[in-house]
């Protein structure tokens, strides 16, 4: 099933250089760049002339420095998502703009005032994905000793959602009156006080800024595990999945996410399956395959093997590269992203030794062809009910990012399947997703705020 | 004492209207564009061109309900502040942008980084104005029953100053190789990790961002109460006081300050005082008169009296207006702000009904003079050792930020005390403050990061 719109692209950065740890290194990439504004003014315009739904910044709250490896060649600096997002609201007219979002180690009525901050500042483009954060490092820069467990983040996010998207709910979208002549500013039955008492948080409200122009700014999130999708069935507007070689293994997981959404009793159009996919654009299939080999080759395998002892919380530093790897997988003793762990298990399953687990994690992650190879096989994944559109991480910034513009986009109009103008005025009227209706609508048993209520005596 | 480069000009938004609670209903004021930015470009834009050397955003946490006049009455939306100067140093090139932080209700983690990148998206114009929030209802959307004790508040703030600076000097300023060709990023002895541990809090750094133009954003405060006054003393480069009638009380004021700072090792140029003034620029001295009375008489009695039970902490809702007002002072038992308090305090000791006391706090918080007056008294308190310049509180915007500019600004270029050039390309280069050396500079015993530290294999 199509959309009506046509398929749906964001856009992300998360090392600012690109997808990859070391795309720093490739031709055209500007590592100096990386706290300039302008660099990624130049990435949202790109963007933007693509006709691209949203720009999403990832985020993390700490520097990878469990391995050395990781102060010398990985990207550890990054601006901030809602300044920068301040900044680009600025300098973008169309595009959506997405902040990541750590449920774990933020506070709600601050996410919810700087979502629905940069949503006036937009005029109704802010989006939030929301994460729950994987590694013990965030942890020990929010006082904590370890991270949360995996299954209560997902509860806690989940309850982060609901009292954020109450705070917005605080005043109606007619409450303010601005009348000088009476002196009325707001009506009194226009305002809610949330008064949430949960598991995680209390938070009286309201919040202290009008409702936003999309009411709800719009939700993604990319949680893969049974929690994970569970929260994205209940909440998520968009799910960033990851990139199934196999296209039943796609479409499985499109029906999983939609199945779940119609079990919270919402429309199945209400959330859009975005799979993350990072095409690596050649002239010919050999150049591609020869760029990615360049990605490979420029990645140290110390770098690789470290992530690698990363994402498996276990020091592999002393196993010989070449010898068949063994490794005792136990995901219940995993605390950081379970479905990452899960990923690599499928691959060493099927690899001989450790050198071939990292390079096929690695390679894995690339989709090497010509734009026509892209674009066809980006709209068999959409014709065929296995995407509403794509998250595309860029191999390199702004390298690709001009490729994916110049020559894949106007495949995708060939084919008919994308169009590249704007429809509506918000991020939620591109989309297609209804604005939400307050949860305070139509109830007359709202409870008036706890004040000392006085006659009125302007 | 003058300083170098002349006085200093700060321009604050606290209420979106202006000054006081209820400059939305003056004439020319703009009510309904508190949450459009446009709104404020052109605060911002028409200081950049007096040469103000910062705006500043107030803040607080939470929607003014405690009487239900405030909802009916006060402005109670805002854009929060730093998304609404990542957005600002896009559209200004000179000023200063400083956002109000509360130390009690954030992570120092999560303001590092923002003011980092606020600092990097403006090219060094990033400041930050500590405040430790005063009010219980800022608890409550924070999950606590009431605000920290004031004493306890204000130790905070002064460890997430620390904190706060600490993360900044995470990478040393050469720290970054860029190095495409041999594949180093950063170099692993230009990186510290904090690892602090205190009374309040635990976080292990890095910063996950690069040490910002101005190394230190920086550092303005307000507090006037002992404890405000000390943290002051140690860490504030520029200082907001309130404006003393009294030109002896407001020397005594600036020496105090300057003192406190000395007592701790420090530049006494390295303090700026700020008195907050709030001009009401008439054509004659009789036509500010009759603005003020304008401001007093839109503003509802009920409001001013709500006004003061807020600050007292005590419901004066059922006191005759017009009757000698009784009240006994206890600033043992505030836990608001201290120094409002006693201000208060001392009007009352002076006037005769609650009207009077309520009517004084109004009056006494606006300066009417005609524009060469209000330079005249500017340039006095500057020329005798009583500021080294002003937080200006708007009491209406746009209307007396344009008058401000056109019509003071000239008059105090006129006596030589003000020149409205920037000077040099940061805030801090603009104010004559150094820019602070890293506490790791020289240090050759710093701990190097707790990592798997292997052989580069690059
Ligand atoms: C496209 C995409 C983007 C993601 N961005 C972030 C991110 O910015 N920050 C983060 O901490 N996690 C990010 N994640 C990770 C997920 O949010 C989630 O934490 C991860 O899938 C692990 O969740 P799980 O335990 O449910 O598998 C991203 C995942 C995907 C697929
Ligand atoms: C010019 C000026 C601006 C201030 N701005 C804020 C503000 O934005 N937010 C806030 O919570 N307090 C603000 N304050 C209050 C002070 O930061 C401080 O909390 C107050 O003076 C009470 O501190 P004390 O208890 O030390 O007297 C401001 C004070 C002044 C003089």
């Amino acid at each position: 099933m199509t959309r009506d719109g046509g398929l749906v692209l964001g856009g992300m950065v998360f090392y600012p250089g690109g997808e990859h740890v070391t795309s720093w290194r490739l031709p055209g990439s500007e590592p100096d760049a990386y706290l300039d504004v302008e660099y990624y003014v130049r990435f949202a315009q790109t963007l933007e002339r693509g006709g691209f739904a949203t720009l999403f910044i990832a985020d993390e709250l700490y520097v990878w420095d469990r391995f050395a490896s990781g102060i010398d060649h990985a990207v550890n600096i990054r601006t901030e998502p809602f300044t920068l997002l301040g900044a680009l609201s600025q300098r973008t007219e169309h595009i959506g703009l997405a902040a990541t979002v750590s449920t774990t180690y933020n506070e709600p009525y601050h996410v919810a005032r700087k979502l629905a901050s940069i949503d006036h500042l937009s005029e109704g483009r802010a989006a939030w994905n929301l994460v729950t954060s994987a590694s013990d490092e965030e942890a020990w820069n929010f006082g904590r000793d370890a991270n949360l467990d995996h299954a209560v983040r997902y509860r806690r996010g989940a309850e982060f959602v609901d009292v954020v998207q109450g705070l917005w709910d605080s005043w109606d979208d007619d409450a303010f009156l601005y009348d000088q002549e009476s002196g009325y500013f707001a009506k009194r039955d226009g305002l809610h006080v949330l008064d949430h008492e949960g598991e995680f948080f209390r938070v009286r409200g309201p919040l202290n800024i009008a409702r936003p122009p999309q009411a709800h700014p719009v939700l993604f999130q990319a949680g893969a595990s049974e929690a994970g999708r569970a929260l994205a069935g209940a909440k998520a507007e968009g799910v960033f999945t990851l990139w199934q070689d196999d296209l039943a293994d796609a479409q499985a997981l499109y029906a999983d996410y939609k199945r779940r959404a119609v079990e919270h009793g919402r429309d199945a159009s209400s959330m859009l399956i975005l799979p993350a996919v990072s095409p690596v654009i050649g002239d010919t299939e050999a150049d591609a395959l020869r760029q990615l080999d360049e990605i490979e080759e420029l990645t140290p395998d110390r770098v690789s093997l470290d992530l690698l002892s990363h994402y498996l919380q276990t020091d592999l530093s002393d196993r010989p590269l070449d010898a068949p790897f063994e490794h005792v997988f136990d995901e219940t003793a995993i605390n950081q992203s379970k479905s990452v762990y899960e990923s690599i298990r499928r691959i060493a399953a099927e690899a001989t030794t450790l050198r071939e687990v990292y390079r096929t994690i690695l390679r894995r992650r690339f989709l090497p062809g010509t734009p026509e190879q892209i674009a066809d096989w980006l709209t068999e994944r959409y014709a065929q009910d296995a995407a509403d559109g794509y998250m595309l991480a860029f191999s390199s910034i702004p390298v690709s990012v001009d490729r994916f513009v110049d020559q894949v986009v106007p495949e995708l109009e060939r084919r008919g399947v994308y169009d590249r103008a704007y429809r509506g005025d918000t991020l939620r009227e591109h989309l297609g997703l209804a604005r939400p209706a307050s949860r305070y609508d139509g109830s007359a048993a709202v409870p008036a705020p706890a004040t000392v209520d006085q006659e009125a005596s302007a």
